[in-house]
């Protein structure tokens, strides 16, 4: 059986990837974050709890030589665009010393690295469709911090120090339980709320395109990512993910059709100018033909993604969020 | 007057760049470098030696405040490919903590930064003409480093640290002086070596497509970097650079014409597999449309370029090279 390590495994990917691992019998698994991730049902799991950025942190981590190391540990855009310090020695210094920690281990070590990466590595003015051979122009700190780990991931690949693959996620929706600080919470909160039965605010035109997946999709990413022969990756080890293109209108009209005029009429439109403005420079569509052709398979509409919402996270007699989820 | 800073002054471009300096009148220039730079005659310049990616070494040579930085330090892509950790310490850490010494000297301290990147920021495979969205995809850890001083420049550019403008210079050649490192030596070796009366070996074949500009078109567009309005360039802050495109063929035909037949039989072709499979990597030619609107100009033809190295770097009467010259 393959040994696991998952840094990053507190946040939101990291429990529906240990739940996802739980679920294939994985067995050999290092759950790792900054506070204790709790191990899904199922799984038996060694919790550590460590700062990665922080000297001999990604060393100890790598004393069982794990087979395959999922980092997905970030600070997320907003959080990064606030303290640029803090997003810097997390998303980049981190990202470098794990890499480091693995190439300085030598005698033959070479771990598979799936590295979750972001759309934010793309940044305005963008064509229709954003292809693989579109440049990397971030406009945010962390999409900075992205688009270097990307680079570093590709380079380390190449020197034969580790078998990386970057996994450029598109924006994930409906993020379950509270609003983290990424500037793109609305996109998952005029779902998610409805939902709920609460009121959600909108602060952006409906005429607004981004880009989609659910957790499901993005867990089955990472899954694919595990298994796939990298030597059809060559050189480019980043992978810009399939989504969903959709806009906010097409949102909206989605949430009514799969749970009614009632719950989509509990949106209100709020415009906030700072929003819109962060969101404007975002992508909102994508060609990514080098994932299709490695068999990376998105969501089939919006309608799924909202339906994944309600099977994957609510009671599904009442629709409240089940007293087992955050 | 400008109060300005020369990194990596005692290398070829800084040599160059410092001679042009002199010419132009500039008056308090500090030229560093790992080893002494000597300032050309008519430069009163201060010399200062230390390692860049020293704790300290880059907030010394903030002291007097400079307004314009020309950061051209680096270690070249053949040294950085054989030493994986100097490559990265110097390339990548040396570039980053000039950044940070100038972030947080703080106190509305915004220099003008000019930071010499390279067409190494992108790998194979290529379309016809690379154009200004063309993704970066190194394949060396030089490009690595490069394309990672890039998107950190860009990024504290629109933090508002610095104002930073990224010049991806073409192929320098005629190289003067003695061969470095670089694996692109030879494209320079078969032009300045039949010239010298000595004989040049030429490692690939003669359909060998490349990117090229002479050192005075290169010490052109940074000076052109130094003066032009950087609100033209918005967020994106790498430009790269106009170039002739020329076959290896085609250089030896500029060279025959211009120097004639006895000199370019003085070229000696021995194929060498190992350069040939790191150049088939390169690039070959460009559509650098926003450095051309931007007012960068580049040479007129090879034969120019060969002119330029004929003017600049031999005795007219004898064609050997000159005296005062490396």
């Amino acid at each position: 059986m393959t040994r696991i390590l998952v840094i990053g495994a507190a946040g939101m990917i990291g429990c529906k990837l240990s739940e996802r691992l739980a679920k294939e019998g994985a067995s050999e698994v290092i759950l790792h974050d900054v506070v204790a991730a709790k191990p899904p049902a199922g799984l038996k799991a060694t919790v550590v709890v460590s700062d990665l950025s922080a000297p001999g942190a990604a060393e100890k981590l790598l004393v069982g030589r794990p087979e395959v190391i999922f980092h997905l540990a970030a600070i997320v855009s907003g959080e990064a665009e606030a303290d640029f310090e803090k997003g810097y020695r997390i998303n980049l210094d981190g990202t470098r010393l794990l890499f480091e920690a693995i190439r300085k281990t030598g005698d033959g070590y070479k771990p598979r690295v799936i590295f979750t990466s972001s759309i934010a590595v793309f940044g305005a003015p963008f064509p229709d469709a954003i292809d693989d051979e579109y440049l990397s122009a971030p406009l945010t700190s962390y999409g900075t911090q992205k688009a270097i780990g990307e680079l570093l991931l590709s380079d380390y690949s190449r020197r034969g120090f580790l078998e990386g693959i970057g996994i450029r996620l598109p924006t994930i929706c409906v993020r379950p339980g509270k609003p983290n600080l990424a500037a793109s919470g609305f996109f998952s909160g005029i779902i998610r709320e409805p939902l709920a039965g609460e009121a959600a605010v909108l602060p952006v035109p409906r005429s607004v395109r981004h880009w989609f997946a659910s957790p499901r999709a993005a867990t089955g990413f990472l899954m694919h990512a595990m298994r796939i022969d990298t030597a059809k990756l060559g050189a480019r080890r980043n992978l810009t993910m399939p989504g969903i293109s959709a806009t906010v209108g097409e949102q909206i009209e989605a949430l009514r059709r799969v749970a009614g005029d009632e719950v989509a009429q509990r949106i209100r439109e709020a415009p906030d100018p700072t929003i819109q403005r962060i969101v404007a420079g975002w992508p909102q569509n994508f060609a990514p033909q080098r994932a299709l052709a490695l068999g990376f398979r998105a969501d089939a509409s919006f309608e799924q993604i909202i339906r994944i919402h309600i099977e994957d996270e609510l009671d599904q007699r009442t629709l409240r969020p089940r007293p087992d989820r955050a």
